[in-house]
């Protein structure tokens, strides 16, 4: 008679056990994990300060900033608006993952948070193969980037809950197609909300605030 | 009396040693390896684009394209201009490395070409870790990805051989202090060669031009 393998699903790797984790501590508080992706440039730190000027009277934020180097410029930037901000250096690494934000939850005093948002690395690559225990993934483009980048960069496309589309005020002065750049997005993840606007003039940011505000209370009515 | 330890001194990883490969063939038909690096839509497509269309009548040039999905948006625009391309699908991965370059050689005439142009994977990060035996690094600073890209991504600003600092036609257009970009390149590559120009308007192509042909017919005297 043949023998019984054991068979055992759904082992988590390393990581994702860790981001299961994260979240569960976030869940237990109530609080919205946001991870923003972004390639180097595309504007993550603006869309964060805009965010948090808009918002802080609200909603109880905080950032989580990732960086490659041991370089403040960021978390300077965010600490100055007296916004609980916590930075950790990957060391070189280009992403961040679930250990590193987990070492930096027990840094914030979580009673106190609505909303915990986290800077990933600036790449589009490796930063999309990394749970982190955040509940939605927030994908920053830039127009300057190029219409283009849907195409040559996909995994990361795919795995994103929304879409900000930013530096709309470049449009005059770059070749940029949005219906080829739209079409590529759609193909990817179809119906993903995206959000074209500038940080820079402020323009479609009343859009992306209110629902991101939507997700916040809706998680704490979850 | 104490034995003594055998010490092997010099070893190279794997990569390296595929690299250093790379490198020896590429010297034996007297060819300039030109590695170009750069954040997603720097501009490194376009930039290659200018320099085929400014040397191809005195070099012979081949591209070797990198790319994490198997679309050929930008090998096709190489092609459509008679220059030999090869396209490298990493499937996903973040940067190419030498065996993928090696592969990748064996489909060029090597004895009909002078320089081979390496677009490599957009990422300011995980690129920098891996020679591919190319001969110079040329990195692609992009002015609307802002300033501060040396004092965030510092590893791959050490690693190069020359910059180029593109799009300079929209500095009307966004915040961004020359200054301040330059003192944090120096600290990190005190004297590197740095090209400001615009791939769009063609403003300053000529010195790149001139330097990397300067570099080309360089190799084919040593």
């Amino acid at each position: 008679m043949a023998r019984k393998i054991p068979v055992v699903e759904n082992i988590l790797n390393a990581n994702d056990r860790l981001a299961a984790e994260n979240q569960s501590r976030l869940d237990e508080f109530e609080i919205l994990g946001v991870n923003i992706l972004a390639s180097p440039g595309a504007g993550k730190t603006s869309l964060i300060l805009r965010t948090l000027g808009a918002l802080a009277n609200n909603v109880r934020l905080a950032v989580l900033e990732g960086d490659t180097a041991a370089v403040t410029i960021d978390a300077d930037k965010i600490s100055d608006l007296g916004i609980p901000a916590v930075q950790i250096n990957t060391g070189g690494q280009c992403h961040l993952d679930a250990s590193m934000v987990q070492a930096a939850l027990a840094q914030f005093d979580l009673s106190a948070l609505d909303c915990l948002i986290v800077e990933n690395v600036g790449n589009l690559v490796c930063t999309a193969d990394f749970r982190l225990g955040t509940h939605i993934n927030v994908l920053i483009a830039s127009i300057p980037e190029g219409d283009d980048k849907p195409y040559k960069y996909p995994a990361i496309y795919r795995g994103i809950d929304a879409l900000i589309i930013n530096k709309i005020d470049l449009l005059p002065y770059v070749p940029f197609k949005m219906d080829y750049f739209l079409r590529g997005v759609e193909a990817l993840n179809p119906g993903l909300v995206s959000f074209p606007l500038s940080c820079s003039s402020g323009e479609g940011l009343d859009s992306w605030i209110e629902w991101l505000e939507k997700q916040i209370r809706m998680r704490r009515l979850a």
